[in-house]
């Protein structure tokens, strides 16, 4: 018997982190999760089971702009077919296909990945989030300091170890980590973004960056005081987690 | 007997139109509205009936980003109190105070409007909305010819009667409007926004003009046909009446 011959897709995917249980597929069957919504779609499409590798796995109630994923068809499909066929499939779900299309046979989501972009975003006023609720961490309290959080974010360009700003349950080898980008910006006066890139990034990096830059936003600690706790490598010195509703997986460059 | 002293306060209201049939009360108590909800708000807060005047009124599943109304409490309270008052009496709604103060006694948030502004957002891609889901209305096929839009948004630029646009229901008195301002813009290859000032507007009337603009994008009518349809001042010439979940109270100017 000839072996079937494998196609190899690159699929692009947003989704609205707020009813997954994270990107992960779990054991337990009843656990909601982004990639299991998408097998689950892609063995209604095609009949088969798929395997899926992702570019990076999100936490529970992280979105996606765009993440990409690769996965093995045994038959060719268009971009078309497959965005319609599998939004289809997932229109119960808070997750769609946005783009796909046949790749090297090669290609890995995951291994290939030269540059990860993620945004986090703050709403700063007394009212709490409605059009964007689920969808931003909600600063109450006064205007939070920019220039100084600007300021403050410099400190983490470029290589370090970021074990200040690890998880406890990182599972990395290493917790040296290079930041290309770092960029904190406001389209109006009550929407704040903190968008970072790097080829790769700890467990609960960017959200452990985002809470001790709240803390320099709000004057609790010294702009260079996020320098002393880089260098203290010790978790505890940092701020908090910002909530993941805030986190968005911008995109992947390959 | 002195007359109770009265307050009066100009507050700015967002919300998110999905969950509510429209702005204004209805006589049937089980249908919940922005003003209902509103007014149930400033009942438990202040004990005492209000009534609310508001900017305009928008149609059920239109959100706003800056609504404006106004009403009298019999109390002054200072913005902070007001805002976290009433957005703690409004915690399960998807409506928010943001912004509060106490105003001459004659402000009418009504009458007083110099300008309106409102938004509209297409998502203009194959895959439906996720992130931006009842926040943009889904346009799919082809990419809209942005440039053909924003020429034919030209014709209706100033007075003009704009019977073409205007819902059967619509009571205003006259056709005629001024628009004073329409930008069509893109922050992305996906997200086209239609952005439209005018001191009032007919009812549907910025719903009507975007759906005729979207023929304009899809090249089913061309540019110049959109003054032949201004013109005809025939409703039954113009395109379909846009989907709620698309519009946006921006603000108003007083």
């Amino acid at each position: 018997m000839e072996p079937i011959k494998k196609y190899r897709y690159k699929l692009t995917i947003e989704y609205d982190g707020s009813s997954y249980h994270g990107f992960q597929m779990q054991n337990e069957n009843h656990i909601k999760t982004v990639e299991g919504q998408l097998a689950k779609a892609f063995k209604n499409f095609t009949q088969n089971d798929v395997e899926i590798f992702a570019s990076g796995r999100t936490d529970s109630g992280v979105h996606a702009i765009a993440q990409t994923i690769h996965l093995d068809l045994n038959r060719e499909f268009s971009s078309h077919q497959i965005i319609m066929g599998i939004n289809f499939y997932l229109k119960d779900e808070e997750i769609a296909v946005i783009d796909a299309e046949i790749i090297d046979e090669n290609f890995n989501a995951r291994f290939d990945a030269k540059m990860r972009h993620y945004r986090y975003a703050i709403l700063n006023r007394k009212a709490p989030a409605i059009i964007d609720k689920n969808r931003v961490w909600h600063v109450g309290g006064k205007k939070l300091d920019i220039l100084a959080m600007q300021k403050a974010s410099e400190y983490l360009l470029g290589e370090h170890d970021f074990s200040a700003f690890r998880d406890a349950e990182c599972q990395a080898s290493s917790p040296i980590r290079t930041i290309k980008n770092i960029k904190i910006f406001s389209n109006d006066e009550e929407k704040i973004f903190v968008e970072v890139s790097a080829k790769s990034f700890l467990h609960h990096m960017v959200r452990n960056i985002v809470g001790t830059l709240v803390w320099v936003g709000k004057n609790k600690i010294s702009i260079d005081e996020i320098k002393n706790i880089l260098e203290s490598k010790d978790r505890s010195k940092s701020g908090p987690n910002a909530p993941s509703c805030g986190l968005y997986f911008l995109k992947t460059d390959y």
